[in-house]
Order: C-alpha cells, then sequence, then structure tokens
C-alpha cells in the first residue's frame, strides 16, 4: 500500500476503514467485503499507476462510478481496492458540428446532458438515476432509460471509449465518425462488461438534435392489461413515442399515499406517453383508459411525468424494496404482468411494477420488511419465478441493470454452456490474473 | 475430402476446380488461391459437419455469402474448404408484432425487405447491393447503405444471432428483446468480425416500421464544397434524411455520358435527399445550389434516386474500379472531398467519388485501365493518400465496406498496437487452430 500510495499524487487514496466502508457498496442487498483502499482517481496517469500496482500484487480492483447500481456490480471484494473514477469529471470535448461529446468516466449523465443542451443538443441515455449516476457506471452496465424506447441504449450513443487495461495499458477503441468497421467491436465488448475487462477513463459519445415540442398523455385504466395493450397500440401505430412508462397499482397508490394524486379505486393502472406531435393520436390508442389527460404545455407534462419520478422514492417509503429488471419481446408484456401479479400472489410478497413499457422492459420492485440484512427467502423465490418466466416467455434476465452479483445464479440458465465458456475465455484474455472486479457479471 | 463427402448430403461438396473458381474471388481484385473444395450449406448441420471436419484436419474454411464484398474478405485461400451459406434462405419467423424477423445467413437481404413490407415493415439496412448480397454477408462486413443515416448499420438492426464456431459448436447470442445486458456483448463481437470468428447461420433482426409519405430533394451545385455544405446544413436543421447522397462531377459525367442526364457544364456536384414531410425545408437549404429539383411522387422520386443507382455502373464504363471506403467526421467531408482531389491530381489518378454525406461515408472510386490484373501502382499510391488524410482528419479506414485481404496494410495505422493485441488474442481464443478465413480483418 505504501507502493501504491507512492505512485499516486498526495491525497488520491484512503485507507482509514470508516471511510472506505462507504466506498464498499452500490444500492443493492449484497453483502460487501472490507476494501483494503480507495484511489480516488482524477486522471488516466492514476488509473494506470493502481493498475499497474494492482497487477503487480495481484490485489482485486473494483471501479466504481457513483454506486448507484442495482447489480451489486460495484460491491467490494475483501481485500481490494476501490477505483472510484467519480473526479473525473472533465467534458473533454463537446463538439455541436459533429454532434459528438468526449467525457470522462466520472460526469454526470445529467451533467453531460445540461451541457449538450446549450448547444441545441441532448445526450439521450437518461437513466432514473441520470442525476447522480456516471457516464462510465452507464456504459459499464450499459445502461437504458425512460429515452431509450426511442434513441436506443447507452451503447446505441458510445461511438468510442479510452480504457486502461488489468495491466495498465491505455487503448481507445472506437471512432469520432458515426460509421466504421475496421476492426472487432471492442466498444461493444467493454460496454456492458460491468468493469471486469478493463477500466473506462472516457468515452466519444453521440449526442441528438433536441426533438420538437412534445406532448404528453397520461391514462388511467381499470387493469394492467389495458394498459400494455395501449403500450402495444402506440408503439404499432408508429407513434415513435420518446417515452412510455406504465405503472401498476401498487406502484399508484404508494404515490397516491404520500402525495395525494387523487387515485380512482378503480384505477389499476397507468401509462404515461410522450412524443413530437399533438397527443391526440396517442389518446385515441388509450382505448379502454377510464381517464385520459393530454398536454402540449412544458409545464402540464413535466406535472405529468413527475408521477413517475415518484415511482421509487414511494415504494421506498413502504419498506426495503428489491428493484427487478426483466425484459420480454413487446408482445408478451400483458403475460409477464399476469406471471408477476401470480409469483406475488403465490409467495406473498408485495410486488410494486413499474415498466419501461415501449421496450418491453419491467421493474418488479419486491417490497419487503426494514430492518432485514437482505431479501428474505419468499421474497428471492417469487423473484426466481419472475426470472424464469421472463426466459420462459422469450426474455432475458436483465434488461439494463446488468448482472452484477444478484443475477449470477440464474445467468447460465440464459446464455448456456457455449456462451458461457466464451465469456470466461474473454476475460482470461483481457483479465489473466482476475484482478478486475473479480466474480461479478460472468 | 471423403470423410466430409460422406459427412454431408449428397450433392452438397464440389471439387469440380472450375466450378469451384468460381467460389474463389469477390467483387475485387485480391488474387485468390486455390480452394479444395466448396461446400453448398443447407442447413445448420452441414457448416457444423465441414467445421468438424476442417478442425479435425486443420483445413481453412473461407465463409461466403454472395461474394459481393468489397474488400477481399471471401477470397479463397490455398487448399481452402470455401463454405457458402448462399442455400441457407429460410426467413423462420416474421413477427409484426414483436417487429423482429429471424432470418438464415443466406437470404437476399432485399427479399427480408420485400417481406417485412407485406406487413408494412422494412427491414432498413440496404447495402447498395441489397438486391445480391445476403444477411451473413451484412452481418459479417456490418454492412451499411443509404437508408443508415437514420436508421443506422446492420449491427444496430441486429438482436442476435445464431454462430456456429470453429470447432462446430453452435451457440445463439443476443435475445428476441429490444433490450438486454446479459453477459458480454457477442452479437456484437461477431457483427463485422468478417468470418474470422465464427460462421452466422441466422440472425433475429429488427424490423423497422415503413416512414410516411417522403419526398425527395435533387440539387446540383457549382462545387463540391457547396454541396457538402449543403449536406451538413440538412443533418444540423434537424431534418433526419433517410438518404443523403453526393456525386461528384466525374461520377455524374460517366451517367451523363452513358444515359444523358442532361449535365450542365458548370456542375460539379449534385446532392439527393429523401426524408419524410415537404422538400421545402430540404431544398431552401440547398443554398448555394445552381438548380433544384423536389418531389413528392414516388415516380420522380425513384427517378431522381434512379440517378444515384447508376453511379457504380457507369463509372465501371470507364475502366476497372477500386471501389474505396473511408469515413471522416461530418464537419471535415468537405476537407476529406478536397484530399481526395489533391491525391488524384498528385498521381494523375482518375478518381470519382460518390459519398453517403450524412454519415461523413464517401466511396472514392479509382478508375484504372482495363486489361490490369490489379491496381496499378499509382492507383496504390493515390489510396494510400487518401486513407491517410482520413486517418489525420479523425476518421477511419472504412465506414462498411471491412478490411478483408485490401486494407490490412493501413489497419494497424489505424488501431495501435494494444488493440491489434487484443484482436489476435480474440482471434486465438475462438479460432485456436487459425482456420476460420484466415489471414482476413485483422
Ligand atoms: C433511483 C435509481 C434509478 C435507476 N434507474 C435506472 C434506469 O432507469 N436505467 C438503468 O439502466 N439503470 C438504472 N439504475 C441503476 C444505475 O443507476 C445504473 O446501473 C448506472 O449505470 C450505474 O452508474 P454508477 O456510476 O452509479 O455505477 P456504479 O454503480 O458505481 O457501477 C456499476 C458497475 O459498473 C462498473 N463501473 C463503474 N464505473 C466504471 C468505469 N469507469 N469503468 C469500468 N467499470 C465501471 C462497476 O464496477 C459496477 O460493476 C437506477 C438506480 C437508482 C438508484
Ligand atoms: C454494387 C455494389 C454495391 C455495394 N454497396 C455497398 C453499400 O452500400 N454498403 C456496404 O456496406 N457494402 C456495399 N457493398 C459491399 C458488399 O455488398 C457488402 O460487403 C455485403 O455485406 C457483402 O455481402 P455478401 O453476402 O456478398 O458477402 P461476401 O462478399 O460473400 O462476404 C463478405 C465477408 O463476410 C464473410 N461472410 C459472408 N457470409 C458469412 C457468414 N454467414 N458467416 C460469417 N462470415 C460470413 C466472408 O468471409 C467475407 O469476409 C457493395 C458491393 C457491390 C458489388
Amino acid at each position: 500500500m505504501k507502493e501504491l500510495a507512492a505512485a499516486l499524487p498526495h491525497g488520491r487514496l484512503l485507507t482509514d476503514p470508516d471511510v472506505t466502508a462507504s466506498y464498499a457498496r452500490d444500492r443493492t442487498f449484497a453483502r460487501p467485503g472490507i476494501p483494503r483502499g480507495v484511489v480516488l482517481a482524477e486522471s488516466v496517469d492514476d488509473v494506470v499507476a493502481t493498475l499497474r500496482w494492482a497487477s503487480a500484487h495481484r490485489v482485486p480492483v473494483v471501479p466504481r462510478g457513483a454506486g448507484t447500481g442495482l447489480a451489486g456490480g460495484a460491491t467490494a471484494v475483501d481485500g481490494c481496492v476501490v477505483l472510484s473514477l467519480a473526479r473525473m469529471t472533465r467534458i473533454r470535448e463537446l463538439s455541436p458540428e459533429d454532434e459528438i461529446a468526449v467525457a470522462e468516466a466520472g460526469v454526470i449523465t445529467a451533467d453531460l446532458d445540461r451541457a449538450a443542451r446549450e448547444h441545441g443538443l441532448m445526450y439521450a441515455p437518461d437513466p432514473s438515476s441520470a442525476g447522480i449516476s456516471t457516464i462510465g457506471g452507464n456504459l459499464a452496465t450499459n445502461a437504458g432509460g425512460l429515452r431509450c424506447v426511442k434513441y436506443g441504449v447507452t451503447r446505441d450513443s458510445a461511438l468510442g471509449l479510452e480504457v486502461v487495461l488489468a495491466d495498465g495499458q491505455v487503448l481507445t477503441t472506437g471512432r469520432r465518425t458515426v460509421k466504421g468497421v475496421t476492426g472487432y467491436d471492442l466498444t461493444g465488448l467493454f460496454i456492458g462488461s460491468e468493469g471486469t475487462l478493463g477500466v473506462i477513463t472516457a468515452a466519444t459519445l453521440r449526442l441528438q438534435r433536441l426533438p420538437g415540442p412534445l406532448s404528453t398523455v397520461a391514462a388511467e385504466f381499470a387493469s394492467l392489461r389495458d394498459a400494455a395493450a395501449a403500450a402495444s397500440a402506440i408503439i404499432a401505430a408508429g407513434c415513435r413515442p420518446s417515452l412510455l412508462e406504465l405503472m401498476d397499482r401498487t406502484t399508484l397508490q404508494s404515490i397516491d399515499e404520500w402525495k395525494n394524486i387523487g387515485l380512482e379505486p378503480g384505477t389499476q393502472a397507468m401509462l404515461i406517453a410522450q412524443a413530437e406531435g399533438p397527443p391526440d393520436e396517442m389518446a385515441a390508442l388509450c382505448r379502454a383508459a377510464t381517464f385520459v389527460a393530454t398536454s402540449s404545455s412544458e409545464q402540464e407534462a413535466a406535472e405529468l411525468i413527475g408521477i413517475r419520478r415518484l415511482a421509487y422514492p414511494a415504494t421506498e417509503r413502504l419498506g426495503q424494496c428489491l428493484v427487478e429488471d426483466v425484459c420480454v419481446p413487446r408482445s408478451v408484456l400483458p403475460d409477464m404482468i399476469s406471471r408477476i401479479e401470480e409469483a406475488a400472489a403465490r409467495h406473498g410478497v408485495m410486488i410494486a411494477t413499474i415498466a419501461h413499457a415501449g421496450d418491453g422492459n419491467l421493474h418488479p420492485v419486491f417490497v419487503f420488511e426494514r430492518g432485514l440484512d437482505e431479501p428474505p427467502p419468499e421474497v428471492w423465490a417469487a423473484a426466481d419465478e419472475v426470472f424464469t418466466a421472463a426466459l420462459e416467455l422469450g426474455g432475458t434476465l436483465t434488461g439494463e441493470h446488468g448482472v452484477g452479483l444478484l443475477k449470477k445464479r440464474w445467468l447460465e440458465l440464459e446464455t448456456g454452456p457455449v456462451v458461457t465458456e466464451l465469456h470466461h475465455g474473454i476475460k482470461r484474455l483481457f483479465d489473466p490474473l482476475n484482478i478486475l472486479n473479480p466474480g461479478k457479471a460472468i
């Protein structure tokens, strides 16, 4: 550790156990190990020095952005060094002409978006955590978000990366151009690899032109299936929504209890949609709705979407939450919702579901009593049923949060043995000493 | 070879040298080796049998779609078996609800698009070769096309793959859902790998909703720079063109000499743009144009775009062609065009340039005299200058055609040594015996 301290500028290495403990977990219940230190990197050189040292001494390194992850990916392992990128916050370049930005890993997602907006552009990927998560964490998990129904996930906005490998070598992948096929797609390989193949220090990212005036529709339904059907109809009609969110009764009720949104007793689901152009077509497609509010003013829209933003904090008022993340083909969204309701009933577990309905991406939130260190067995049993159902319906275990630690148990059910072998082969190639976020993601 | 014949249904293995020779090259001058046979696979089993046999006997295998490649990727190597996927032409599934299709590798690109159109959908990636190239070849090269300025390249339409590895193991990558982050991005790794990591037998592909009525603008300019500036303006204004093509004087003249399109003496460039909505805004943005034609009727539009489709065959009437493919950040498109003109002048070579202007992707076509077996040294010298210029301007060696054989010489200039080492490591992992398209792409 003395060697590491000497290799870094003063103040970048923390070892006080009280302090390092606060860097040991993400937003999950995954039980962390005890790190031997935390590096607060401020430059690529700091990252290089840390990884060279770690390679020389075979010390595990857990890369960390803001620690907002929901899969346990940034959980410390015993004796590791946590390598925080949170202080690498420079936007190195923003080119309105080429509609790209070069941002360091620690830039907060919403800050990049704000910087782009000064030029009439935006950074499209917007996880609900955009105000607190980092670009590096978004890339490492290939984060989704509300707007990805129109603009795609983080991968779709990434043109190239600057990465430090486990042995401290620096490489750049990809390019500044919108197209390019030179060599294998290393950019794609690092994205979503949850810190197991390399540490991302910066990225060249696509910006998007701001859309024209948006209109917003919020519709209430007497059944979740009706709401899911309306979501399908909006997609099928080609409305190209840039947001299409579904909330179930449990979620709505928790919001209503907190903020009094005047929830009707018969309302089982709410759909919120946003698109360019007038709201009429989307509203008309909410055929079975019991109530529809439309808006073309920004302020009203913000109020309608504000309801969606309350979903997580409102649910957290009910107890502790295991936030899950499955994704199914759009056409079976109603079936998946039924399967979640069945699992909740069978195991006597409260599940509040919100969905990025336009992507078939559901977040069932399992609520359980406070004071427990981790979700009780019936929650895991219900979650197991939900994961299995997603796979049976042609879906995937994780639409956007990643595998981390929490989903490793189910991983091979989805990928099969040949893919698993390739995953481990790739891991060995990039990280032969297994020091980069060992035990995660694969 | 007897063993291979026995492992395949009758008629799938060709060994007559006159016949096999016609499977030995793509559309380039790359000098082919002599294959020992050609397998016309009709099923995954045929591919598995071929690769098992090839692994057992360490025989190189050159995967092949339609052989329309422009990088030498499908060029036979001495003693290889050419593995043609062209007979695997089944569309296994087409789901209008989920807007996906599962197509075998040999499906002709335009056939998939046609099948989708029966359901009001389209398959967006449309290389100019769409009528003759295969889905497998498109995936293996990550093909672009005219529409990718709006819809992205082949990678952006691929959700998952069925792949046979070098040792004959079959795997599926990716998923049927629009989002998903389980495991490393193997789908992305196989796409663009030019047959060096695995043989793609089928793919799950996204379909897109058909756009509303399109309007078309064709504008003539007195300088290429003016035309490039108009292209930038159309993108910057947010017109979201689904096609934005630029042709230089040499190209236009070759078309005019053949089909008499009434080319004015002062016209140095033509821009063709297509987008949803009325043509007025795009037309107005062609500020410096000497002539502008607009159209909202399908037939007129087809005539305008027909001019662009004549570009390659018209140039081929002038001599033999080396079709090149560089891509630069959009803002330096005019500079890149100047650099191409300088290279042409300096080396006394005729270069006809067309560009997917919206992507910064240029195809300088080097014309040289008939009868030669390959491009003469001055053509390569000019090409070298063009490649170097693209890299200097922050661009890439190949926007969509791939590295194949022809660009290997320049590859490391773009990627650098660390990436090169990773490329070779990945190759060794997937193909330890180096039997899959050896010597290509990396
Ligand atoms: C309220 C809330 C809402 C959320 N909403 C969404 C949502 O809508 N969509 C969504 O996708 N996620 C969502 N998340 C999950 C989380 O915010 C995302 O996964 C986010 O991308 C994590 O970013 P982070 O900077 O916090 O990364 P961390 O949690 O610090 O790390 C996440 C993973 O990435 C690795 N990592 C981090 N930085 C780097 C780097 N520079 N190089 C290499 N590896 C690195 C870590 O090792 C870990 O495996 C939400 C979380 C919360 C708390
Ligand atoms: C007139 C013309 C216009 C063109 N326009 C464009 C354009 O606009 N955009 C563009 O991107 N390209 C264009 N091309 C180039 C070419 O058509 C594309 O590269 C196309 O994707 C090749 O498809 P193919 O089936 O002919 O593949 P092939 O030429 O047979 O093979 C191409 C490469 O892919 C590999 N391969 C083929 N099938 C498989 C498989 N199933 N599994 C693994 N590897 C495989 C081969 O080994 C080779 O390396 C054009 C070519 C011509 C002749």
